[in-house]
């Protein structure tokens, strides 16, 4: 397959071409994408794969620009799965980000790729794991996955990375409840942004207080600390203990087996997560195409049969 | 069925009681919950059900509180399922929600239900629609169902309601986008909240521009005209055009079948979510209790199969 060959050669436009595959619905492109993340899987590179979340307003867009241009001035090669949010509710502005991003993007190291957030589970999207493959293979040093933790989405995104992080801004204490309640499950670092200007004061005090809520939370055996770290993204401070963390982690986490434990209860979500879609989309159009499924849905109407009538019906019709 | 009766005699502990079980996800419960749903559901009431969605920051809840307190004090009988923002990302604060529904939540004629917006899509669970069902058997006038808009949950939430409101703040340009790109399907009315004080000229403009917007969408024939309100929650003004704009579009949808059509397609839409559920539980509980999975992931790990052989396995194993 060409296109194999040349995403192993790191071509930007094919890299492109493969991920606008593997993100298509279209059944002739899922075959052919079917085969393409089979022939890549088996040309693994050493990439680490670098979650970035948080709530809307904290400068994550900025900051992955910020960190990003840092990496690539240190000769790492990066690629960035971005959200756009042009068009969802939860803010941000698209031409914002495409500015942001831009001064990157020229960088002959950096791939940057925008994925819709419309549709999208927080900008996580099933193609997000496929399009980690494909750049993975590329052979990119890091490939940096920026999502919105919103319910579903956050244990989706926390199976997609290595490395989970959260950023946050200054005097956010209504995310501490968050943190108690189900965030330190998935977050290795906590990042907090806008430590710079009249902030400084405050960026301080959230960073202690995260570090003290995070002082409750008891950590299993052979697990790497959770780190609380103070970041300026338009003055490019801090970034020096984010790549330090970040590799530390790693390597703990490989030293420890960790690493690949990961990695495999990943693919064991993700083998299952591919049996529902298959599933799902076979039901979808059945169900969509049944003509025996509006009767029904009349009857309900009436009153005479329940959804739950209506369900077990179904369950009975396609299921072995 | 005691509880049944209960329900209908507009008994709030019952009613909290029901909704507790239906979104218990206990089998048991499960079982319960089917038996009290079918028999609610044939004793309709005349609730008119109303979602509320916009971005974190904008005020939804003060808004709702605001807007409740109005209606019940010109003596509707009202009922919120609001989200409990305490153990997600997108911001808000539990303490804050509890203090200001706190003042209607005192009224006979309310009933408040706070679901946590953690697990769940947005702030709508699997569990919102049996709930309403049991507040329209209840006797509400008027339930006013809560939701963060992103992704999958505007589809869902756009499904529980004869009317979408989206609220925004003022010189929330970014959300323009938003608009123009999917949510005029779902959105009847437009609020912009914090028309008071230093924000009432950016309100004022905020709203122009979101009219602006709604003349490019050209509506179809029989469907009610798209409002924008403006409104400031902290003063408790612009509140009897919500309340009368509402009541338009209802009366409106109601004079052209819109209103049926729409609870009959919301209908038709929940019965293939309950096939989905009962198929994906049942999926879940096999596909998790099966050790040739385990068998067939490590051969993925080795390259010896893809991730799609292992779904398309299970997809001849499980489906007739």
């Amino acid at each position: 397959m060409e296109l194999v060959k040349k995403v192993l050669n790191n071509d930007r436009a094919s890299i492109a071409k493969a991920i606008t595959l593997v993100e298509s619905s279209n059944p002739k492109d899922k075959e052919e994408s079917k085969q393409l993340i089979s022939s890549l899987i088996n040309h693994p590179g050493h990439s680490i794969r670098v979650g970035f979340s948080g709530p809307p307003g904290v400068g994550k867009s900025t900051f992955i620009e910020s960190f990003g241009t840092y990496l690539v001035n240190k000769n790492y090669k990066l690629a960035i799965l971005a959200i756009d949010p042009s068009s969802n509710l939860t803010g941000g502005s698209i031409l914002g980000d495409k500015t942001r991003m831009s001064e990157i993007s020229k960088s002959q190291n950096t791939f940057i790729r925008s994925t819709p957030s419309k549709g999208s589970l927080g900008g996580v999207s099933y193609g997000t794991r496929e399009a980690s493959i494909i750049l993975d293979a590329a052979g990119y040093d890091f490939i940096f996955i920026e999502t919105v933790g919103v319910g579903q989405s956050e244990t989706m995104a926390a199976n997609l990375v290595d490395i989970f992080t959260l950023i946050v801004g200054p005097g956010s204490g209504d995310e501490l409840q968050g943190i108690k309640k189900g965030i330190t499950e998935y977050a290795d670092i906590f990042i907090v942004n806008k430590n710079d200007g009249d902030l400084k004061l405050q960026a301080s005090k959230t960073a202690s207080d995260y570090k003290s809520a995070l002082s409750f939370y008891s950590k299993q055996d052979n697990q790497a600390a959770k780190e609380v770290l103070l970041v300026s993204s338009i003055e490019q401070q801090g970034m020096d203990s984010v790549i330090d963390t970040i590799n530390e982690i790693i390597k703990f986490n490989k030293l420890n087996k960790i690493f690949d434990v990961r990695r495999e209860n990943q693919l064991s979500y993700w083998i299952k997560e591919e049996i529902r879609n298959q599933i799902q989309s076979k039901l979808d159009l059945e169900v969509g195409n049944d003509t025996e499924l509006l009767d029904m849905t009349k009857a309900v109407i009436k009153g005479e049969i329940s959804i739950y009538d209506v369900s077990d019906h179904f369950l009975d019709k396609f299921l072995k």
